[in-house]
């Protein structure tokens, strides 16, 4: 049996360029290392009226509980103008200590390490009494449509029942080591339309001057903060995320305006509640006069809390161990496909360090790939006691 | 010599296409009809980079003083879509005692019932000692740059001095009589831009967004009233008439947010000092934490007020004896060429019903055309006693 490194596996799956929907050979290659350490490895692509098709990998060791699941994605956000980069994006080369490529650490480099950690530990505990799974989308960064949300039902109608799950997204804000996320905010996009009535400047009496009304409107959603925060959670935040009239001509009072808002929300809220403290937030601001309408966008991103658990402690003890921090256990950020695991069991999130996703080179340190798989092995070993 | 009836002259100048910035035959009909009745008629054409050539009239009639002066314009904006119409709207047609077509009241109506009043006038009263004389544009319904300024100019050039203006625009609500215009409010442009600071709406802690601190200001511009108005002034009047973000994506905090305003102003103000209290108003409300720009854009909208005097008087008088109704002395509505022609001689404005101005169907009553031609000549009666 090959011994793999998280390096050489990083390494390997950086340079295949899955660009969402691309499965760019990532896919393959974690198929077959997992096939040649004994995992059954299954390879769901998924269909949708106006999206592409997306590749997906599902891989199971054991068939005993408890049962643990790494969860991830090897699609990538674009690497933009490549001129800028130091290193080749799909490369995978090295360079004072780290390891180069779009991907790095959001989230190959989490794959490789999840990988390496798994391989090791069944190879030093084959007759473990539990199961190991890999639950990997090609669809993170996209749409999302044909990625985790499809697997995890995909896994579901088979009969796979999961005990707990690690996603491995960047959760480090600085130092590996930093940060455990237990939980994540919802998420909820709204529109604000008043309709006024058209005019010129000189007779505004003729007029009714939309801009006004939708200013008191907005300044009635930000007004009072939609709560004080919670155990776990910040506090929900409102943002005015844009305002439109578009009226090119200055003597002119416009027909309608329009705003669009997002609330990150936590645990006291649902979407609807949110919508019915919003409409009613409006409703006292605009009194009779104002004619305007509020239409929310459809959400899947409810706020959800892994409640601190043994689970969670073991992540945080692996961390602690490895690293000597005590990683704060945090609900911050934007949404991640955890929000479509905790439907189906516990899940944490802990991975690399975030500060360069998403940019040019971004880059992980070599040492951390090291240390990122040991945290992984030493929760496999809390959770499967010999 | 001929004679021309209000109603001849309108249908001629009617069946002129002369959309701006086009003559379309109507110059050249005025120039015809009064070298005819003795005027001396210039026709000089002005240009501005950028702008079309635009073509104008100047005719005078006598070289004595007081010099009367008429003023209008015979380009007119685009009929739209003709099927809309029900006639012809460069035909001159009349159905059901109204003249139709585009331009019938502004102010081709009111050009024909200055023509015919001062071509009657002169041919009762050949040697009345003073002056008259006409000033008409091709360009005050576009750019409004090769126009009355500069056939002002033009004629100030030339050693002519006026004593009082009468301008023919639509200036009546309703009825004819209803309304003469002694003055006219400023206006004034400028735009607000608030600079934030970009970021992701789930760490609003990272960004700053400009949104809220564009409502608060403009808030503050919206919130006190200017001021009550004045003697013959409403109150001065301040339109936000866009607000723009132009951000597209609802989870991200956009870094700019700008906004445009239209203030019509009263004789309290000149354009410098409202600069100066809309700028004081923004810095009181941003504090020290808001970086914004205010960018006012040039005008030559000032406000201006001819005090009701004997000229006043005569016009006022005229439409009463003609019309039964004492004519309101107003400044409402929006900004003339009448604030060029202040700078030379008082002005007011007197001519048709406005109603149908820029519309589909835009008609003349036969009936209005001979009763406003007949205050045109009162009027002359009146300023140049036998
Ligand atoms: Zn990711
Ligand atoms: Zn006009």
């Amino acid at each position: 049996m090959t011994i793999y490194t998280p390096l050489s596996l990083a390494q390997s799956l950086l340079r295949c360029p899955s660009v969402t929907p691309e499965e760019g050979g990532a896919l393959a290659f974690i198929e077959g290392v997992l096939r040649e350490a004994g995992f059954e490895v299954h390879r769901p692509v998924f269909s949708e009226p106006g999206t592409p098709d997306v590749e997906n990998l599902y891989a199971r060791s054991g068939s005993g509980r408890p049962y643990l699941l790494f969860a991830g994605h090897t699609d990538v956000v674009p690497p933009g103008d490549r001129a800028r980069w130091r290193h080749d994006p799909f490369g995978g080369e090295i360079d004072g200590g780290e390891l180069h490529g779009r991907g790095a650490v959001d989230m190959k480099g989490g794959i490789a390490c999840m990988m390496a950690a798994a391989l090791a530990f069944i190879r030093e505990r084959p007759d473990f009494p539990g199961s190991i799974g890999f639950l990997i989308t090609g669809d993170e960064e996209g749409p999302a449509v044909n990625g985790t949300v499809k697997l995890l039902d995909w896994a579901k109608a088979r009969g796979e029942r999961f005990d707990a799950c690690i996603l491995g997204e960047p959760t480090n804000p600085e130092r590996l080591g930093d940060m455990i996320k237990i939980g994540r905010r919802g998420s909820l996009t709204g529109h604000v339309t008043v309709e006024g009535k058209q005019g010129h400047v000189a007779y505004p009496h003729l007029a009714d001057n939309p801009i006004p009304h939708l200013l008191r409107l907005l300044g009635a959603l930000v007004a009072k903060p939609l709560d004080s925060g919670t155990a776990h959670f910040d506090a929900s935040n409102l943002e005015v995320t844009t305002v439109d009239v578009g009226n090119p001509a200055s003597n002119v009072i416009p027909a309608a305006a329009r705003a669009t808002f997002n609330i990150r929300f936590n645990d006291l809220w649902t979407p609807e509640s949110l919508e019915g403290e919003i409409a009613r937030r409006l409703r006292e601001a605009a009194g009779n006069a104002v004619r305007y309408t509020l239409t929310m966008e459809p959400t899947n991103a409810v706020a959800f809390l892994t409640e601190p658990n043994d689970f969670v402690r073991f992540v945080a003890d692996a961390v602690e161990a490895e690293t000597g921090i005590r990683p704060k256990l945090s609900t911050t950020g934007g949404t991640s496909d955890a929000r479509f695991i905790v439907r189906h069991c516990p899940v944490v999130e802990f991975g690399l360090v975030g500060q360069t996703m998403h940019q040019v080179d971004e880059r992980v340190a070599v040492a951390d790939l090291d240390r990122l798989a040991a945290i992984y092995r030493k929760v496999l070993e809390a959770y499967f006691p010999a």
